[in-house]
């Protein structure tokens, strides 16, 4: 089959790899109807040190189960299934608590020897834990939405839950990528009453508003700051949806958060360190959030999704076949797309 | 009156300082019934560089009411009093959510011309957001105890309150001074399951035991890590107290928490970051506390305090006058004290 590998920073390239097949009597084979770019597969694709043999890539998608093995139960051949993000036994303590994250027995896409998502087709281990049955066919409208609960729309609800956004609670979101997008439709959905969303690429912001952002921030840095400020009569807002990753962006959530307010950060961190001493310990901040327990909360937004009330699959603003990836790649890491959707 | 300055590290003199007066009509004055050193007047004690002119220390007091200006009602002359460590109105939005320490109109003792605890009298702003009116007379033998919900047990309190414990949850309390006790006798309180409290202080440690800690950690560093894990079944536990304030503290917090957990930390930070990169992203792990509203939980304490349920009075150890303030300040520097009551 074909599959995405990663050989190094801008070099990705769809090669012809082994056809996956059942190892294990929990696996399942299942073949991807869709698939997409996530956010943080940017990183590698800015930074990746260059090798000789490529490591396959991809976390987000969605497809038709092909085969099964023994001990998987509540899945047939032929079912259109969601797989999140990271693979769990879901039966574990940590799963049970809704952090399959940590799940005991779980692990990463595109790792020690499990396919990625950019593929034709995915050996899915932990099947019956891991993948999630949904009641719609091949061919539905519906895909690009639900296939965002995979990663990018749970993480931005993810970030919302932690940072405890409630009826009329105030929220800034940094960052108008995808993520930062999700997180304004999940601040929405949760009941926030304004949403300031910093970002500065108008078409993204525009969805931002259709989505539920009531203030849009285009500065950058101070100024930023001081623009929240001033929408927030100096105060700043009870909770900050930190969506990007960087140390300006964590710097900048920190500053426009209100005194006992609470700061989730979703966006893979791309620093070691947070500033965490006197002046945040003295105005009682909280930091929160980390990596999306997806599976957590698909049968929670899935019906909303399925009928409408949720879209956000708007955000795939470029659809391409599996062949074009590299080029989705360039596509998404020049901003000249918001979020790349792959039919193989 | 007498009343004590910090001349810088190590040097803490009681002098002949002018009598408070009123100065505002919001302003009470009060006769210090009894004080105490706290934990962070220690770090000013062990490093302050030094001065020609020295500053007024002290932050922790109850006393009697001998004056009131004109807008201070609800309370009286005579009145026995209690002062949490930040003085507020009590009234703004801040303060009406529990945030006292963030007041729009409040501030510290011993700062911009406010008199510090540690005298014989203090004028008092804000006198009636501030002060808590106490049931008891100025001989009560509850006095000691009635003083900890000035500061040291409501930071307990918070930090316990701030990481969420709660019915049988898991605890790990860093540090055996006044604060870390505090955390245990609190997470008890609220109905913690397992309490294991890092300490290497044989009678600290049995206080400790007394208040509730179900288990000591004597080591430190990598060897206090290793121990908690090897208690917790190698995942830490749900929720770590860091009442310390050093970059130690809060490494060892970070290592001992389980996945998803949360640390709050109150000890007053020795350092400006804390470790919040990929590995704590990926964990789910929760930074929160920070200095503890004590305002917003003496009247929730105090019922308990006052009937003899909660006894946070037994953490002093020493009880002295106030012209031997210098040798209480070296008594707890090196821990010879634990917690240093003054009778003025």
């Amino acid at each position: 089959m074909q599959a995405t590998l990663i050989y190094g920073a801008g070099d990705v390239r769809v090669e012809n790899v082994p056809d996956p097949v059942l190892r294990e009597p929990t696996d399942a084979l299942v073949r991807v109807l869709r698939s997409c770019i996530c956010g943080s597969d940017l990183w590698p694709y800015k930074s990746r040190p260059a090798t000789e043999e490529g490591e396959r890539i991809g976390h987000e998608f969605l497809g038709v189960v092909e085969d099964l093995g023994a001990e998987v139960s509540g899945l047939r051949r032929g079912d259109v299934v969601l797989a999140p993000f990271v693979w769990s036994d879901n039966t574990c303590d940590f799963c049970r608590e809704g952090l399959q994250t940590s799940c005991r027995h779980g692990g990463l896409w595109a790792a020690d020897g499990v396919d990625g998502g950019q593929g034709e087709a995915v050996r899915v281990p932990q099947a019956q834990g891991t993948l999630v049955k949904l009641p719609v066919g091949e061919d539905s409208e519906l895909l690009p939405s639900l296939l965002t609960l995979s990663d990018v729309f749970c993480t931005g609800h993810h970030c919302a839950v932690t940072a405890g956004v409630d009826q009329g609670v105030s929220v800034t979101v940094i960052g108008d990528g995808a993520v930062g997008l999700s997180a304004v439709l999940a601040a929405r959905r949760l009941g926030a009453e304004r949403i300031i969303l910093l970002g500065r690429h108008g078409q993204r912001t525009e969805l931002g508003r259709h989505f539920g952002a009531t203030d849009i921030v285009a500065e950058r840095g101070e100024e930023a700051i001081e623009h929240v400020r001033e929408l927030t009569g100096g105060d700043g807002t009870r909770t900050v949806l930190e969506c990007v990753g960087t140390r300006q962006a964590i710097e900048t959530a920190f500053a426009v958060a209100r005194d006992g307010g609470t700061i989730s950060r979703v966006g893979v961190p791309q620093y070691e360190e947070t500033p965490m001493g006197f002046a945040e310990f003295f105005r009682n901040l909280t930091l929160t959030g980390g990596v999306a327990p997806a599976r957590a909360y698909i049968e929670e937004l899935l019906p909303e999704v399925l009928d409408g009330t949720l879209d956000p699959g708007r955000m795939f603003d470029c659809t391409i076949s599996l062949d074009q990836v590299p080029d989705g790649y360039r596509a998404m890491n020049d901003r000249a797309a918001l979020k790349v959707l792959i039919q193989p």
